[in-house]
């Protein structure tokens, strides 16, 4: 039987709770999650590969169906390697949206076996995003409450 | 074990190669999809439910995993009649997004246990709607190309 | 002095906590808002004028610096006549965005002493409104969470 | 040598000032651009056919290049009896957009020698449109900034 | 009695006549705007810190409710020193909408005794910012017209 | 007589078939369209400018009504410069009209005797987008399907 493997390819730097609402809300549909941390070398990241994976890996211990991971290259071929069919991802706002619908159409065209699979964010979570995490992170702001408690306590700790 | 069953819910008046399109790239994502014609004392239809129904059981009849039905009232509610733990809709366009956004936030409100899973309509159907297609059928425009053929031939002889 | 008069219009056919968000988030912002429900006779209202000024007076009876009332016409006439300067709104995504852009706008081109203020919906009631919350009525479903215990009680009873 | 001639369709109920300043920008592009009136037998207007086909010859008197007609039905079977190869529409705002693209892509999916051209409607024009114009006329707000004299003139009068 | 004070961020770099307008419409529903330059070490702009201040004072000179000033941080903490309850900000088309939209909901989330409020930027200035006026000033094209005189002034002697 | 100079601005890092698209759907409307490759000293390309005029020399060579050129500094002082009356502009989604309808009526608003003329980006090539196209070159992944011939075989050789 096939089974019903997802991608959540980001940078997750930091992981929100908006990514962790994602995962939560369309877990029952997949057998298994592949959390994905894409490495750009172009792209200068805040926080290290590896605390981002070690958030992930506290985060989402209990979750049978959860794998972490991480990679380098195009989404698409990291999906082929790790077998899986399906690209999962949330939208927020019409920004999201124009966004995602671009990149779907153009994974489809070069790939067409993988399917991208979106779900809503939840309207509560639709203002988190991990650029103003770290801008409230920077700046002493308040941010508990838009992250897991492991990222908080290592965040503050830097 | 809990199957994956997902309500696709509409007017399918008529039904679009658009709609096939989205039931076709999801398919393989559920173990079940009911497609559910929506019956609304208060809107007027251009083809009547038999005809709307006549074709879904056409188009789909070699499905193994496809439902076809009709209801009216609360989609979530019905939703919970059928056992279907989520809803299927395809994206086009902002305005459909604004719209969907909307509405599956009321419903995860009315109904937490309910699941909205997205997939954008393929680009070269992103124009199809089946409000323009009445508008061709009415005028004698050309259509064929917007709809499976058996609503082609049945609709040419109205 | 110049008094700070906001005009909130609106058919709240009912009114929901969305509305009463704006209302308490803006409240501090003016002397006085007028909730003015907006009548027109080319429209058809689901709830009577009565209840839904009935529904006004029970929730705001404890503000001092609310007066609720109705009108028929244009907005800004009746701003004019009620010396209120300014037209409050809320925005809850694009396509309020682009409309009351333009009647904003257009409420400017006609009247320029009349400004109009907007504050954003909170996200979390982002996803209300009286159609959604109409439909929920009418075919029994749960909406408690999206009104106040007025428009429950009074709308369970019809 | 093949003319340029360009439809430029619409319900013109009544013409605004916005519909001029788009005609005005374009005419130089093309060898003739032909309004025409959709009749739709199922929308009710609120100004005559007469009355919109009046107004539009007594403002486009001077211009040779400019032909004024109506016409029923598909508005690509239009363009093929009239000889237009494009049609012209303006662009005010994201709900405009999302609509014209959809409607383009059908147009040129059902006959492809046809091109929709847009251009902007000029930033201070894009809060104009026919249906708040029809608004302050039926309540008698100013509208004298929003409509060519001549509208302005036997709207008054009704 | 509580004073209304809104904070006024952004970067002013440089002002142009969109912010000017922004403020002269909001001004009667305040007591103070303060008006302030946003400092962020990571960002490199045209105009020194130094010349935009110089700016504002020489524009606002005249309005006894108008504060100038500069600040480092979260604009919330900023505002909080500066006891100011509102921000103010203006919208111009559907990107800043979403921009917008998720900026406030994030302020009020760490510091919800905040509150911001919107004007639509009027039509005729929805086309104005800062970045394409710089690009104007590099390239000598023509911005009197978007930009108050003392910019004027000064750009054109760098 | 007056002509129709269209000029078609943009980077073409690299050209890809949605360009081409644009300019195959508009080229009847106009006498002659010039494609200007913007030359901007503060952004970096992936192509160097010979091998893009290459390309488009190469792949325009059989039109007639296409001349092939680059510049620098403002959109519209090249049009004066090169008697061009037209701006030509393809529209893909609300994020580039939001962005186009800035431009336009900037450059309006800069030289009013230049209008941008925009035609939509055929659905099929919606998604279709340079910065996609190098990404796809520079993680080895299918691209032949998104450029002209002549730019996959030069850059696979890169």
């Amino acid at each position: 039987m096939n089974n019903h493997i997802a991608l959540f390819p980001g940078s997750f730097d930091p992981i929100t709770i908006g990514h962790i609402d994602i995962i939560n809300r369309s877990i029952d549909l997949f057998d298994k999650i592949i959390i994905a941390v894409g490495v750009n070398a172009q792209k200068k990241n805040y926080f290290t590969l590896e605390m981002r994976l070690k958030w992930l890996h506290e985060i989402f211990q209990v979750h049978e169906k959860i794998e972490i991971t991480n990679y380098e290259g195009l989404t698409v071929n990291f999906c082929k390697e790790k077998n899986a069919q399906f690209i999962l991802r949330g939208l927020r706002n019409t920004i999201d949206f124009e966004y995602e619908k671009t990149i779907a159409a153009l994974n489809r065209s070069v790939e067409d076996s993988i399917e991208t699979i979106f779900v809503m964010t939840a309207p509560e979570y639709s203002h988190i995003n991990s650029t103003i995490v770290r801008e409230l992170i920077r700046y002493k702001g308040k941010f508990d409450h838009l992250v897991p408690a492991c990222v908080m306590r290592d965040a503050m700790q830097q």
